[in-house]
């Protein structure tokens, strides 16, 4: 079993960084919090011997050698970037994981035949650059380097200049290392293994996911002197269209989801009606049927709301994956691994998207899960226990010394 | 009759002080940029022989004396600050248009018996800091100088530092001057005049308004692994009051209006539901009754929307005044001095709030109204035409001749 005090302590550390209002943390991607995470991750490593490889997405690859430094490595990989007011668990948890677990193999003197590399993915939250998990993206070779660079923040800085500003890019291609298998252990984010009171969650399957930007383009007019039937109201379109999505994934229950989370509009004053609204629409869902009839459906339904109220739009894709199955193999040894070691356990589907999702695409590639206290994710109150986080990093350490051939 | 190039040149220069992004301005109360329009206006003033008083909200009353100080003069009011997206005309104007009275009485030799002051009222708009004719409010007893000095703008600076940090707080008590009679001279800001083709609008009445700023809490949490009847959405809940808003405004109709042009989700990211949502709706019309009702079906109907979804509300009125009839006897003054021009005019109902309307609880007040473009207004396109201009600044100068007793 893995050091669980150990990496508690570790996740507690790196929480101080890029701390939030409420309990949890603000450490956005390429950030100068982001960058003090990193620097602090980096001499963890390297103090458990581990040497760094470091893209030209700022993918951070740390590698424990194996017995044989010629096999295909095995890898562990999450991301230590948070939400605007995130959690401290959120991807962290499977990166530092990663890391106790070369730790605990070094102090149980154990020697693995293939090398073990424990990644760090540059960008998975997706808030201040969409989309997310841009640059396991890139790795997956789904979205290309300038793509990625050019990607905008809300002040207008791009991924490109903010990653060189903090200095984490790295001379490496981006892309194509041998993969023998990789596992990202996360917390679920999701309700339902707490609810089945269950330890492990066995990630079968993920959702799929579009992100729709809409843009609608009234008259900015003044509130009080401009008649009822003169008024292009860009906010009223918005208002429509969020409660449009809210019913399409309704109809579309069970298995799917949907909602806005980033709302604006435009000139933002209490006596000007809104002249644009700029807002995005989240649909999840496992099956690609429902996540395509879902898309179509705003794409049909939206236009004619604006239509109705004289306003422009238009709609842009802005993060997309299809539903994933994850390596079945993997899976069947992460069952054996908690089993051998008592943790309850049942298959799941992720709720969420992560750079697991992109990998999968071109290594085999598996998810561990534990629960969080009432399913609570993006929210600085995100919580879960100790024995929680220690049980999946035991189901880790199994499953990766069962891969990398122990 | 005043000088139309004079004034449209004044107009222009005033209108380089904060400039806007497509055409219109950016002078927000209480900017540097504030700051410096009030300085060039304290100027020309000077320059034509006026003296300024200051009081402890910053209005400015730039006097020019007349026959027999002794008598309570007659004011000429609006304001120079604008909105974020504004236009060149709101306020100025009639700010402007009292300077070149004053400009052109002192041109042809004439004397009034009666002091006349131009007064710059500040923070008009409303937009940096709610609510709306704030100092206005203050001097005709609406507010305490405590209220007005301690609201935030979005950023948290009050607007009491504010007027300290750009200097020119004053050291007179703020109202109690006596005034014989006040006109606001004011672009109509809706289509009516321009439709009708009328020169000029006698303002009878102004719509009283109700601003309701709205808070729901929800639980922020994870667009993809929360399951849809797990979810406290306050951007949903906000969609869902905005058009509630509309609806009782449209079932209110005639004469009665109402949106939301301030609309706030937090944390604002794309894959967080929003835990939280702040925004203001903005009702009026010009019969207390329907004002009263409007807010009243607000306040019933949007505590049921968020309880439907488990929210959490607040709603805090932010800014309020009731319907306003103003003088009768100085609207006749400026039907006869329109006649007299040869100006084609009509009465008309002031959709939007205006300085005049907290004054005229203090002492006589009327309003002249000249058309806009396309009734466009809070938009940096707003647009009038220099005659359109001209034709209202004639009618106030003669109406102000005859009530300061030529
Ligand atoms: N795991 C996670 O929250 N990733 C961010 C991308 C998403 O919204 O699913
Ligand atoms: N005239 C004007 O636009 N005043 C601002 C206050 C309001 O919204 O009516």
């Amino acid at each position: 079993k893995i050091d669980g005090d150990r990496l508690w302590d570790s996740l507690m550390e790196m929480a101080k960084i890029g701390p939030g209002i409420a309990g949890g943390n603000n450490r956005q991607t390429l950030t100068d919090a982001d960058a003090e995470g990193r620097a602090l991750f980096r001499r963890w490593c390297e103090e458990a011997g581990m040497t760094m490889g470091l893209d030209r997405m700022g993918n951070m690859f740390m590698r424990h050698e194996g017995e044989d430094p010629s096999l295909d490595p095995v890898y562990i990989g999450s991301h230590l970037d948070t939400q605007p007011t995130g959690g401290k668990y959120d991807g962290v948890l499977g990166v530092l994981s990663g890391l106790e677990v070369i730790r605990s193999i070094r102090d149980m003197g154990l020697k693995t035949r293939r090398p073990v590399v424990v990644v760090n993915w540059t960008n998975e939250e997706g808030t201040r650059f969409a989309p997310a998990m841009l640059a396991s993206g890139v790795y997956a070779g789904m979205h290309t380097e300038d793509f990625a660079n050019a990607r905008e923040d809300a002040e207008g800085r791009t991924f490109g200049a903010e990653l060189d500003r903090i200095g984490w890019r790295g001379a490496e291609d981006v892309g194509g290392r041998p993969i023998h298998a990789m596992f990202e252990y996360h917390i679920e984010q999701g309700p339902i293994l707490e609810a089945e009171g269950k330890q492990i969650g066995v990630v079968t399957h993920g959702q799929g996911l579009w992100w729709l930007q809409v843009t609608l383009t009234g008259k900015e007019a003044h509130t009080g002197s401009t008649p009822m039937h003169m008024r292009v109201n860009a906010g009223l379109g918005m208002a429509r269209i969020i409660e449009a999505a809210h019913r399409i994934a309704m109809d579309h229950q069970p298995n799917a989801v949907g909602a806005v989370g980033q709302a604006n509009v435009y000139p933002n004053s209490r006596n000007v009606i809104p002249g644009r609204a700029v807002f995005t629409i989240d649909f999840r869902s496992p099956e690609l049927d429902k996540l395509t009839s879902m898309r179509a459906r705003l794409e049909a339904e939206a236009p004619k709301i604006a239509a109705e109220l004289g306003l422009g739009i238009e709609i842009e894709p802005v993060g997309h994956f299809d539903p994933v199955t994850f390596d079945a193999g993997l899976a069947q040894t992460l069952r054996e691994a908690s089993e051998r070691l008592g943790y309850s356990h049942m298959d799941i589907v992720s709720g969420a998207g992560h750079d697991a999702c992109w990998i999968n695409r071109v290594a085999p590639t598996v998810m561990i899960m534990c629960p969080c206290v009432d399913g609570l994710s993006h929210n600085e109150a995100e919580e879960i226990s100790p024995e929680w986080a220690s049980a999946g990093a035991d189901v880790l350490l199994h499953a990766v010394l069962d891969v990398a051939e122990i």
